[in-house]
């Protein structure tokens, strides 16, 4: 129950249909008795220069979501941002410190190993194919770096994004072995749609499934539909797959240490939800 | 249940912690089964030009409650405005048009009105004093007006404040006898305090309240604590009074309208409204 003390975790993206997380944290915060509530804050990438600092300056302001559009633009308003946020050049989560200042994280790419763990899956020594280095795929493609991967491989349409991150891997992981410019799923051990294509009906596929391996894991980013038609085509083909429901819940109780919240598990937050998950 | 498809109607103002609109509202519209929720926004009033109108781009704006310190400065930010804003100098409901056009209104002093409607009070022909010329004050001066008072006498320790609301009441309504200068309450029918005196312990009394006749119908604007010093101090002389919390309820089916929601009693709003009213 929203009230004149409540503190707000702004969700800032557009556009606001796909929002998951108050259906995710708000549950959660009232079973907790605590006055925070995630609000769907709609804003289109053209004003976010004007509307984000407004944003962090409301008197009520606890932290922000960030999603998309924004997750690159973000960190250009940011005075300090961890080590994920310099690798993958993007920023999902911010709070304001005491003095005001505004920190920024990155905990995409930490769901992402995390649901993998769940699902008995270690990257160590793995090789990942990331389809998508914007915000979402470059934190992934961090994480998978941070996870003992040894060959991250990255696709994207836009060649200055994708040379971007394989040139900051490269800088921060000198061990590991980077590649890319296609989109070939095969031979890899993982592979992951890090782009929005499967949130509207009749989007291409994200890569070519037919060349898909039964042993390879498929994970998707997207979140809703639950299954896009990229995870119902790789499980077509006989591979193990992961939701982007899973890679948000597996995500959230970082965020919630984060925000200076008791932690839960992802199976305490899913009981509370309110959404299929 | 805030999610993705949630508008939202920016409850504006600071401090945030006397809000009483999002438990009126939000319990109604979750019984009437509309996706809308009043979400307090904290600005302060040096952020307000900065932030006003980058509220009113969120893509899931729907309109916005404006509360102090911003009721006046609201105006300049606004395509068109009513009457009641014209003549009371400040607004205090916006709503976004189809073609992005911000509308604005002022209901304080309906709800005034209707308030004294409610207690068998009508204000034809009546004398009302009328202390801080703010803009919930302005509302009440101008909605008396309206009303057919004979005299409002208006108080304000601003004087230019207080000239300018005497000046717009004589030039709209030249009929009536406007004064100004004295917070004096002897032989008013209606006596209203329109300031924030009274919202902290230890407040001075808006007014010398040794001078108020039994007779005379004593009203209040702050909300909380629902009996202020004020109001306890006018039960002592023997006079009818009328909190806050009583403008507010009665002026809210007047903004549903505003705001293109089906109207509500506001018997109807207090049977389901999550506040002690």
């Amino acid at each position: 129950m929203l009230n004149g003390d409540t503190r707000l975790i702004g969700h800032v993206g557009y556009p606001t249909t796909t929002f998951k997380s108050p259906m995710i944290y708000n549950p959660w915060f009232a079973k907790r008795g605590i006055n925070v509530a995630v609000v769907p804050l709609g804003v289109r990438a053209e004003n976010f220069a004007a509307a984000f600092p407004q944003i962090c300056r409301f008197t009520n302001f606890h932290g922000a979501l960030i999603t998309m559009p924004h997750k690159v633009s973000v960190i250009a308003f940011l005075d300090e941002v961890s080590t994920a946020v310099r690798v993958a050049g993007s920023c999902n989560a911010v709070r304001r410190d005491a003095d005001g200042r505004l920190i920024g994280d990155m905990f995409d790419g930490a769901g992402f190993v995390r649901g993998l763990s769940r699902h008995s899956r270690s990257l160590d020594g793995k090789s990942v194919l990331i389809v998508g280095s914007g915000g979402v795929g470059s934190a992934i493609a961090a994480s998978a770096a941070a996870a003992g991967a040894a060959k991250v491989a990255i696709y994207d349409v836009n060649v200055p994004a994708m040379e971007g991150l394989a040139e900051r891997l490269e800088q921060h992981y000198p061990r590991l072995t980077v590649s890319g410019g296609s989109n070939d799923p095969s031979g890899f051990d993982v592979v992951v749609n890090a782009t929005p294509l499967g949130m509207r009906a009749g989007d291409p596929m994200p890569l070519d499934v037919s060349r898909l391996a039964p042993a390879t894991f498929v994970c998707e980013v997207v979140l809703k539909p639950k299954t896009t038609a990229f995870l119902a085509a790789a499980k077509a083909r006989g591979c193990e797959t992961q939701v982007g429901i899973d890679m948000l819940f597996e995500q959230i109780p970082a965020y919630l240490e984060f925000f200076g919240f008791p932690s839960a598990t992802a199976a305490e937050l899913r009981e509370v939800a309110e959404v299929d998950s």
